[in-house]
């Protein structure tokens, strides 16, 4: 770690600690340099990252303040899962969520759809537009089953930050996380197979171990600390369960980020009962504090772990390029891969390779980051005023997805036809289940900035849901 | 049919019966202007196409001449395939010919690579550049699950010209043909099922098969008309069949179209044993007869069919765009299509869809034919100059695939080792067949402008094919 990261952290865990209160002045630049032995420009460093942190916020010519506390909503309950192994359904559900294509006039407050409107991404698409033009024959060709080396040399390099030391050939590079997602399960698991699930979990995977014939068994997860260990190692016990497919880092649609412990203790349960490990990573990059937390993968010492994840959230899901890091599963899943969709096209997958080593990733993804953890507080405070009292939310440590909890009672689906007339539309909190639970859930996304018009959006949401509860009473 | 389409095939079937023989002289554009009373422009066109179908050549200031007849090679014999239902390998041949990345300074024989580098594709990358420079924000976001409408509209109008009236919502866009034929194999398959294939047979869908644990009952195919009817329906009565796989029009490897009354007596048996059919069409628009044959699923009247196709061959395979029209399995297909890759790149679909209704996508198609139908007469004689006496060769109506016989005891894969050094590569027989029969076949590719250094390669592949033989005696 840095000097600067160093001291901001000790800054942050002293501002977490109360030792500095909402509203606070925090140290002058100057005073610090001074107390640490540190430059001026290290200490103007470690405040630019408690900034994007949100920790710290900076008032024209009179320094750094502790932002003001709002008050913090109740966290959703942990999910009472069902004990046993269930089929998929909520396939309606989901075509409806995803069929719909952007810029339709729709707000589409559910989608997974990151902000794409970032400055930072402009040289992506000078990269991209600069391939086509050159006309080189090589971008019309077929690339590498395994997928562009360069672009392979680039993801490995930016994998150490999470904690992982992988070569360029132990990647494979796909059609997004979605493929990868598919691709593991398939390399992994036969029609009737059981794969263990934090609960609630990302639709795509349910629909996947659906269209396989895999059986999913949903395990308590909590808000903060992720999928229940115990219940976890219950389960590895009571079934013959073949792979944990889990998002530990920035849980989608939680927001999590699991314990370094949790994440080398479920290795541990995955080692001695012998099972795979699909890890979701495709939020990661996108945790508010820096350095971004350890993939369980990083700790994988005999490849059981298999990686998973994409340009989609952290640069524009257009592109569709992803990976997999497959561990000790490389020849299963090249083949998996070659009959899924052969090869990736290579123009995005040379633009993204040029983008990442000309340095264009970082400060886009410091950006992004800071964005959506400034939208976060701002949208937060939107729903404590706007939907009914009681709503609980969850603490996102990164990403840009938030998940309510109303009243038992509630009805996200019957949200939707009640929204629709407003050209809105929320992710409802069944298709995060494989039973179908989570009916009085939803997801929100907070991605682009907090306009005048998403305020009134979230208003229209929360009358919604007024007349959806005053329905019931 | 126009004018001209008429006086061609009118002229065309005068040289195939004899009446004009080999090297003679054709009537002249003004005699036929007087004999038909049509215009001079609409002879100089019918003959333009004779020319692209290679039966017309033109000499400067004398007119059109019956090209001379060149000696024709036997064709291959029919497979004799094991009359029961196997599961597939050939994986590692497979993985040998798809890993490598081409500009690697290989001379990919076996690939099944169009030539890329004709002037007719410049639109498509001056689009390709256009859309990345203008920086819509479309292009980096997610697009609908089911693909570009725009784009869908204009392969709906594509696919009259093979007899198909379909609505552009009845089609779903893919990474290409392959994941089309994978999404279709399973949407109406479970592990086990058994497959009726053509045989020789694409490799893409044989691991397909191996992959999802489906098995392939290989029938005889005859190298100018297809698979054996009287064979599959044999089968049908026999075997517990799901669904007949085949490509019928410029079939890889063999190249042979099936005479329409074939195509309509194998869906008469689909209906009576009520099996779907998943017609691969990627070769279909490059039929050297105009107008180009019609497809399987252009009869289809109750939905059975499920039309696979793509831009890989017929324009280039880097863009990773191909269609599936699914008939009545489109909701399966959907979810499929769903949790193999999710959504498809925007790019390349706007490029596509701006590329075909500005009207270039013909004008191209007919170069390619003309050049592909052109480099098969001099390929093949080169391969009756330089490979061993005997060797049999297939008579391809369209694409840019050859398939040779050899020797029976002669092995591809050994060849394959011996062309290394050379930097040559074919594509082993055996990898076309799910029992790995074959073995003393090849495929060859002939889609590149036949030049010194190809001929050079064929004559080397003769010196290899020989040092084998010979080793053998």
């Amino acid at each position: 770690m840095s000097l600067y990261q160093q001291l901001a952290e000790q800054l942050a865990t002293r501002i977490e600690q109360g030792l500095y209160r909402p509203g606070q002045r925090l140290p002058s630049v100057r005073t610090l340099s001074q107390e640490h032995g540190v430059s001026l420009s290290t200490v103007q460093q470690a405040y630019r990252q408690l900034e994007d942190q949100g920790l710290a916020q900076p008032k024209a010519k009179s320094g750094y303040f502790v932002p003001q506390a709002r008050p913090t909503p109740p966290l959703p309950s942990m999910g009472r899962a069902p004990q046993r192994p269930v089929e998929i359904s909520q396939w309606p559900q989901v075509l409806e969520l995803v069929s719909q294509a952007p810029g339709s006039g729709w707000l589409q407050l559910g989608r997974g759809m990151p902000d794409i409107s970032s400055p930072t991404l402009k040289p992506l698409l000078r990269s991209l537009a600069q391939l086509s033009r050159r006309q080189q024959l090589r971008e019309l060709s077929y690339g590498s089953l395994q997928g562009d080396p360069a672009l392979r040399e680039q993801i490995a390099r930016l994998m150490l930050d999470s904690g992982c030391q992988i070569a360029a050939d132990e990647l494979l590079i796909t059609t997004g996380c979605h493929e990868a997602l598919s691709i593991a399960l398939r390399s992994l698991c036969q029609p009737g197979d059981i794969v263990a699930v934090d609960s609630p979990s990302f639709h795509g995977v349910m629909q996947a171990l659906k269209g396989f014939n895999i059986k999913a068994l949903e395990l308590p997860t909590d808000p903060l600390t992720g999928i229940s260990l115990p219940a976890l190692e219950l389960a590895l016990e009571q079934w013959p369960i073949k792979a944990i497919q889990l998002t530990p880092s920035c849980n989608n649609p939680l927001g999590y980020i699991m314990p370094d412990a949790h994440k080398r203790a479920l290795l541990a349960l995955a080692q001695r009962h012998d099972v795979a490990v699909i890890e979701d990573d495709v939020y990661g990059d996108l945790a508010y504090r820096y350095p971004r937390p350890r993939t369980i993968k990083s700790f994988d010492d005999d490849g059981r772990v298999l990686l998973c994840s994409s340009f989609s959230k952290t640069l524009a899901p257009g592109l569709r390029v992803g990976w997999i890091a497959p561990g000790r599963y490389l020849q299963q899943v090249q083949h998996q891969k070659y009959i899924s969709s052969g090869m990736n096209a290579p123009v995005p997958q040379h633009a993204l390779a040029d983008f990442i080593s000309q340095g264009h990733y970082q400060p886009h993804l410091r950006r992004m980051r800071s964005q959506y953890a400034q939208n976060l507080g701002l949208v937060v405070e939107w729903i404590s005023r706007y939907l009914p009292p009681g709503t609980r939310v969850s603490q996102p440590r990164g990403g840009f997805m938030l998940w309510l909890e109303l009243a038992p009672q509630f009805d996200s689906q019957r949200l939707n036809r009640l929204l629709a007339p407003h050209k809105l539309m929320v992710a409802p909190g069944s298709i995060f289940s494989a039973a179908g639970k989570y009916r009085n859930c939803l997801r929100l996304n907070y991605a682009l900035k907090p306009t005048p018009d998403l305020e009134q959006a979230i208003k229209q949401l929360g009358l919604c849901i007024d007349s959806l509860l005053e329905a019931h009473a």
